[in-house]
């Protein structure tokens, strides 16, 4: 017999530890019991808005409470969420929410009038929380085939897509991680990265399934996470190397005590020097590789291999499987570079309405993550080039193919060539190489795409070039791009 | 895309854990890639004697490193594994032999002789060992809806059955098992219960797929027991009732040190005495019902709840779900009494070779355990009367009507109806009303008894009556015949 349901997780954790805590916030403290009874009124909402089992419902929000009990209650409503970056423009904002389909939007008071969205298909979470009812009926179970997030990223190709992460995929994902973290009693797991990400978003589906309090931040402030760590038992949080950066800073001569017991690293390998910075400060560092294609870790590398196998993003989660192909199509042998394919029950359904995409990037069960890597003799993975020149700045995935297309739309662009520049505060951003027809200033098209691309995007600055570089078959070379900045 | 292959247990854990130790016996400590690769050796043997994807290979072994050997090694051929009672008589497991269309049996020495099985479907465990080699291929990924075990239990008729565990029924188990007790790094779990019954078979799943050590003991002795939590790091062990008793007996004054975090108590609900004893030494109780249908616990009572909930079962294990059906259908209200179904991931493929069998024990997911009980108002589960009268002996089950059915194929017998007594040692022991045609002793009824059932079955007396208790339906009442012992 094939299993594909499961008992509503919250609900299940609500009856069977009613009275542990399962949120914290600056604010507010929640038992499993309390928040599925206030995820219970909002469902009820939802329903008598006309929200049905199926429909995609959008979520623009920040780190709160509020998000965690608006995110279950779409799940309660067999709906699917729509995470939408609050860091994006109002037309990012708009495309995603059409290209979603989705049939509402809920944002929070700072973005709500910013959303191009008609009046009648968007909903304040005032209005919602003054609609609270309980509902008739919700999903008393989950269909672990069932989308339940779909979450935007870019590929090579230049507009950002769908990726459906099933109610599987998150179970998965979150027992491959415990049976690798281990699980204790008193975890306490701290959520400063944003819920919008699959980085944050995999820390509340783990408190569900664990039956573990989240202990969640509004934004990543160095002080208050420390003082979290130090004072108030937190176990485990999930970082990228920007924000372990600040904590080392902060933390200064102090240490963390015993009750801290796993600093998730992700975003990238980690630098010698910051980790032997962690060395002499017994800080557990476990360095992480994955991406919302994957939802979330698929291999992770312990502290005790990470400056004996230096940059290396480790082994894969036990459920899952990575090998490492050549163009030719054969298998790369010990050492050799070719793409990172990955597969596991944590691999996405695949991308939203596209089915073209969808099918370049799975293959048998096999993920492209068009990653460059190699195993060593000891089956340990190193990342030798990431995606598409994939930009990573302050933890946030940047795609120079969709900045591109973005500079192409101005009239006056003939070509567009983006790449990374190293950054001392954000590790990197974006630096564009431009072809222009006629007199275009940098200034006037750096105007132009901020009106476009969330400010992150932005590139940093811009060269005019006659010529962009380009291989036989006319294909950009980035690489040689980053070697053009001065 | 649905998930139905994970990467093979065993191998996986070679590759991410290899220096862990996968496993403790008196006489030998084996790392996960050492494990890994004496399975290969047999795997190989069995490969070149002709076992393809799909044979069934009957094991007639008791603990040992070596049955943990040949059972991974089935899976390495993509076999299925029967896994037979060292307890039952050569006639028991002739019969589960022929009914499992086993194509091969491996014993070890001390019953190989004594298996009623053609020569050339017979493999010692000398000649496996003599036979080692590497496999050409061996399976690398593990279909979860493969059946993994096939292990005979009677029901409410006759003769025994096989249930069909497939590899998901026991992923799911561990992982339900771990987000209930927690997974900790040096977690050590001791098997002192058979592997051949599925409380012991499910540490030996729970040790690949957690990566965690399992300490194997031959059989079950209190000193060697005690002094293993006490000097060897154990921190869980599996235990029933009597094992428990005589723990505590051996135990004295001394008590158990931090390091010992689980006392998983099967086979029916404890008394308060021994509750109040434990909790006076500290000894965390975990009480657990499950059943060989269930691959394992289904629900569990926390050593907080158990005295509070005195005699309760407690709730289901995360992926797991309860009801409560009466006689009309209808489910159950709080505290009302009626069959115990149960839903989830680990409840089993079916009854191998029986398709009515099956479908009377399964209804859309729910299996009829054949247990009453009632779910109080806080959601806690009391088991009222085992299915069948199941008489439970020293952890054992034992069913009445296999015995029933084994004296009435006496010729001088008519009618016969076995219950279970007290016994100080066993808990519970068989004992026999016999409706006899002629002049027929109780020995020479035992003495027939004792060819056809393993000597825990025997009824340990017998007494003639004229006429058994029946109901209006002419059912056997086995409630009264309890009454009816002396």
């Amino acid at each position: 017999m094939e299993t594909t349901t499961m008992p509503n997780w919250l609900k299940q954790r609500a009856y069977m530890t009613p009275e542990r805590i399962a949120l914290e916030t600056a604010e507010e403290s929640l038992t499993f019991l309390e928040l599925h009874e206030e995820v219970l009124g909002r469902a009820g909402a939802l329903g008598g808005l006309g929200i049905q089992k199926g429909d995609h419902i959008a979520i623009l929000m920040g780190n709160s409470a509020e998000m965690v009990k608006i995110i279950h209650a779409v799940f309660y409503c067999g709906a699917t969420a729509v995470l939408l970056n609050t860091r994006l423009t109002e037309e990012e904002w708009e495309y995603q929410f059409l290209d979603s389909k989705a049939k509402l939007i809920i944002a929070s008071p700072e973005y709500y009038d910013r959303v191009p969205v008609n009046e009648n298909k968007k909903l304040s979470l005032m209005d919602a929380v003054r609609l609270l009812q309980k509902p008739a009926v919700y999903e008393e179970e989950y269909d672990l085939n069932q989308t339940a997030v779909i979450m935007y990223t870019s590929g090579t190709t230049g507009k950002p897509k769908g990726v459906m992460q099933t109610f599987g995929n998150h179970y998965w994902s979150a027992v491959g991680s415990a049976l690798n973290l281990g699980l204790h009693t008193e975890d306490k797991w701290l959520a400063a990265v944003p819920l919008f990400h699959i980085s944050g978003l995999s820390i509340l589906f783990r408190s569900v399934i664990y039956g573990m309090t989240v202990s969640l931040h509004e934004r990543f402030d160095a002080e208050s996470i420390n003082q979290s760590i130090i004072h108030n038992k937190t176990s485990i949080i999930s970082v990228v190397s920007t924000m372990l950066d600040g904590m080392l800073e902060n933390l200064k001569e102090c240490s963390y005590p015993k009750t801290f017991r796993c600093m998730l690293l992700g975003g990238g390998p980690a630098p010698a020097s910051l980790l032997n910075q962690c060395k002499e400060k017994d800080i557990p560092v476990v360095q992480t590789y994955g991406m919302t294609e994957t939802s979330s870790q698929f291999a992770t590398l312990s502290m005790e291999d990470s400056l004996r196998k230096l940059g290396s993003a480790g082994k894969p989660l036990f459920p899952c499987q990575i090998k490492i192909v050549k163009e030719s199509g054969d298998e790369a042998g010990t050492n050799e570079p070719g793409e990172i394919m990955v597969k596991g029950p944590n691999v996405m359904k695949g991308y939203w309405n596209r089915q073209e995409a969808t099918a370049r990037a799975l293959e048998n069960g096999w993920l492209h993550t068009g990653d460059i890597g190699r195993m060593d003799e000891d089956g340990f993975l190193y990342v030798l080039d990431r995606r598409s020149d994939l930009i990573i700045s302050g933890g946030e995935n940047i795609y120079p193919a969709e900045i591109e297309s973005v500079l192409m739309e101005h009239p006056l662009v003939k070509e567009a060539g983006v790449t990374g520049v190293t950054d001392e505060k954000w590790g990197q951003v974006p630096y564009a190489f431009v072809v222009a027809s006629e007199n275009l200033t940098a200034n006037e098209l750096l105007h132009f795409s901020a009106k476009k691309l969330a400010k992150y995007k932005v590139p940093k600055g811009i060269t005019f070039v006659s010529e962009l570089p380009r291989n036989a078959s006319r294909k950009l070379q980035r690489h040689v791009l980053k070697g053009m900045v001065q």
